[in-house]
């Protein structure tokens, strides 16, 4: 997606050899037509495949997400990392995976409460960044708990040297900018792109 | 609003004294649609603010506070709970607060980099619910402290036998549901909802 290429060129900060800031656009100031636009691109690529449902991580695959949603006219789950209050398991319906977060340096749980999604539900999991996939295989393991099929992964920038894609299988996977290195602060992107 | 109180008298739950559960359609599942309409009935209530940019915090204010840039044109900067490696502060241009969260019993640092927000602002605050108001008086501060004006709080669900409005004195806050009681169970509202 060119323009999202462009902003992450103009904009995006690298620090040390795998580590991309997209802080003013999308990890913290969210550039809202540009999201919204990318909600738009995430439809069109998956406009066949019978989505009913948007399933996310919080927090910053929550608004392309919603923006994915609103185009394709369907709801969206985002999970919870680690447990609140509000989301307590008293009638044993959460569904949890844990996983080690990079940016975090941490391991964190992740909940999905299965009361929202059903096993005839076609998920499309759409999330910032891919990287080691972690989360995405996490949220696909998850959804495939329940019964659903995860029908997609939508990705915003994909760190195609790490090992994410690799890790999700046979999935049909979209990214809409593919970072190819981040070497010696330099943002080179896959040809295709 | 009215169909966001029936959403609530429909799918809300209440469990003890002064929480109320809307994980059907705000905090972990998210109503696409009814959200699209909360973010222009808080574009129609603040039309003439002249509300630069909106603020929310992660995670469940992100998606009311885009729906509501999206129909102000406007961009969204969304606070981080604790700090992560992408977020360091190495230029010091971080600007904190700890709040006590009371959904996770504990207390939280909420953080904001001042490079998202200049002494021109007109900052709408976003959040899912007023209660103490701990979240949105953190936020207030960190916006003055850039030098920018809080022009307004629009809050999707306020429970009104909660301190928060009175802590936040003289910003103009609306509130799209207002309830005055979860006692015993029932959700009462606020007649002039």
């Amino acid at each position: 997606m060119e323009k999202l290429i462009n902003k992450i060129k103009t904009y995006g900060i690298v620090t040390g050899d795998d580590i991309l800031k997209v802080d003013s656009f999308i990890n913290h100031n969210i550039d809202v037509s540009l999201t919204t636009e990318i909600g738009r691109e995430f439809a069109k690529r998956f406009e066949n495949d019978n989505i009913t449902k948007i399933v996310t991580a919080e927090s910053s695959g929550i608004a392309p997400a919603f923006a994915t949603a609103q185009a394709l006219g369907a709801d969206v789950v985002f999970a919870r990392k680690n447990q609140s209050l509000t989301l307590n398991d008293a009638s044993g319906e959460l569904l949890s995976r844990e996983i080690f977060s990079f940016t975090k340096n941490a391991p964190v749980t992740i909940y999905i409460s299965k009361r929202y999604i059903s096993p005839s539900d076609r998920i499309l999991i759409i999330d910032d960044f891919l990287a080691n996939g972690e989360v995405c295989a996490a949220l696909t393991a998850i959804v495939q708990q329940t019964g659903a099929t995860v029908a997609g992964i939508g990705i915003v920038i994909e760190k195609s040297f790490q090992k994410g894609r690799e890790k999700l299988g046979k999935i049909k996977i979209e990214s809409l900018a593919q970072i190819v290195s981040l070497k010696d602060g330099e943002i080179k992107f896959k040809s295709t792109n």
